[in-house]
């Protein structure tokens, strides 16, 4: 294994020391829970969106604090879901008065360990939590780590829409209907071309031949539909967005999100844009947003996912809101 | 060779225009010239700033042409310079009558082809075009493709301060001059963990051990200092600064870069980060600006690379100018 590591039980409280030299003015770290927050907390009555995962998923879900998104983050081991403690830490940190709503991708432990927390905030201090559940992955049914489809890039469209909304001021009902409402329009799949190595394990999680890729892989290196041989991108393409259209619920135009796995240049996701968009085009679905890059990862795990989102006037309004995080800046 | 391509004869085209479909507010794409230029076309009377060059270094220079930094980013072939038309054309395209900025990084083939474009300009039109030379990698004194040292992570600092001062109405002389500051107060110094393969060769540039990495290497791959055993990334981070540090000119605060190749997580990034902060913390170098991520990398290599640049008043004021492009954007 050769990673740019000091030592693999330290990977993530070292990173977040990393992120928060990195972020001074926009980040504060809090290293004995592994929480990133705001560098200026959001204004008393207003609701708060806290999220979280297990580590190895970068930018998700650190990089995605601040105004317009989220108000916390809370880093688990890698590919291990954070602990109630943490999320209680989280959640007393940010509490506006307003409620605050949780954002968890779903996998039985994360699941489980925020509805714990939700409930411990309540009985400590009264806060009102709600917990939004993603699962947008089309590949499987049930998983490796979950009972249902999997959470995966729907996440960063529901932290940003919602995050959105409660920097707009509306109701904690208000922000769970509308991340409810994102997180049902969402429909993902992805790809890998690699494995992906774990830190810890020193060793790939899975092997992969020469010239296969798994169609359908979770971003934990989960077993996805099947093999193939690598094809063309734009045959790649085609075979993610026709379940992914098959499912997609509403009718008019959608948020097409192309995202990296960790290893694959820029250059091979805008070809890959480019596909996608060519074969939207040819099925009659008007993208009217676009989101490219890097955003929810699987550590080295070369691959991508593609996302869609069925936008209406205010998703797209709330999408178009300013944001200001480490990974995603927009008209502030 | 795994890669998201349709055809290796195409790459940079195909990914240009899945580039402009991904940005369609954002940018412009010239797809006969290659050329990236602004959505919105820069204001009459102002400097324009030309950069470019091979393709596979992405966001470098695409993603970074937009208000605030560049005003159009020429696409050679993968690792292969532009040709001096692609470079005339860029120049009519932004010349605003106040004369042209070009950035181009010391390679043989780009210095040679950018410079005929310049004069090729003046004869045409009467354009006055400077060029300024980016020469910040201290790996090695002559490279594969160099005669003198080659320009790696301090070409992005030099587009983002040049950028800035034509933005706010700077001349020719003065925006020349503040880029040839940059570039002369920018020092960097790169390391793979893997090979690099372009898609045209179909298999990887170099051989590497399983346990080795590459000290010194450019980002297309060409050799370095030496080659090391994997080490702890603190030991790596003080591998790669004590050279940096070493002809880094001036006194006073300093900016810190590190930037990955394209194949290493963030979580590494900002681990790395976190090590360099610590090392320049102890040789009594004040951290006052800083940049994390994938910004000049070289196509599938893992590694990182990290720049200083040694700032002052009016480059620490420049750098915090707004910026709106695909890859940099902050307070717009």
């Amino acid at each position: 294994m050769k990673k740019l590591i000091d030592a693999t039980d330290d990977v993530v409280v070292d990173a977040l020391r990393g992120m928060a030299l990195s972020h001074p003015d926009d980040l504060q770290v809090d290293l004995e829970n592994r929480v990133v927050l705001r560098g200026r907390p959001k204004e008393d009555g207003k609701v708060a969106i806290v999220s979280g995962g297990g580590s190895g998923h970068e930018p998700l879900h650190g990089g995605f604090v601040g105004e317009g998104m989220l108000d916390a983050a809370c880093a688990g081991e890698v590919f291990t879901s954070p602990v109630p403690d943490q999320i209680t830490a989280a959640i007393a940190a940010v509490d506006r008065g307003a409620g605050v709503l949780q954002i968890v991708k779903n996998y039985t432990g994360d699941v489980m360990n925020f509805e714990m927390a939700a409930e411990l905030a309540d009985a400590e201090s009264g806060t009102e939590v709600r917990t939004v559940v993603t699962a947008d992955d089309v590949a499987v049914e049930d998983s490796t780590f979950t009972a249902g489809r999997r959470g995966v890039g729907g996440t960063v469209l529901v932290e940003k829409i919602a995050g959105a909304a409660a920097e707009q001021g509306m109701s904690l009902d208000e922000v769970t209907e509308i991340a409810e409402h994102v997180s049902s329009h969402s429909r993902s799949l992805g790809v890998a071309l690699t494995s992906v190595t774990v830190p810890a394990n020193g060793k790939p999680s899975f092997e992969l031949g020469e010239d296969e890729i798994e169609i359908g892989i979770g971003i934990h290196g989960e077993p996805g539909r099947r093999r193939e041989k690598i094809a063309p991108a734009r045959e790649i393409a085609r075979t993610m967005l026709e379940p992914i259209l098959a499912e997609l619920p509403g009718e008019g135009p959608v948020l097409l999100f192309v995202n990296g796995m960790g290893a694959t240049p820029l250059l091979e996701l805008y070809i890959l844009a480019g596909d996608a968009h060519a074969i939207l085009e040819e099925a009659g679905v008007e993208v009217s947003r676009r989101l490219v890059g890097n955003y929810i990862t699987s550590l080295d795990m070369a691959g991508a996912s593609i996302t869609l989102l069925r936008l209406d006037e205010r998703t797209t309004h709330l999408w178009d809101a300013p944001v200001a995080t480490p990974a995603l800046r927009r008209g502030i």
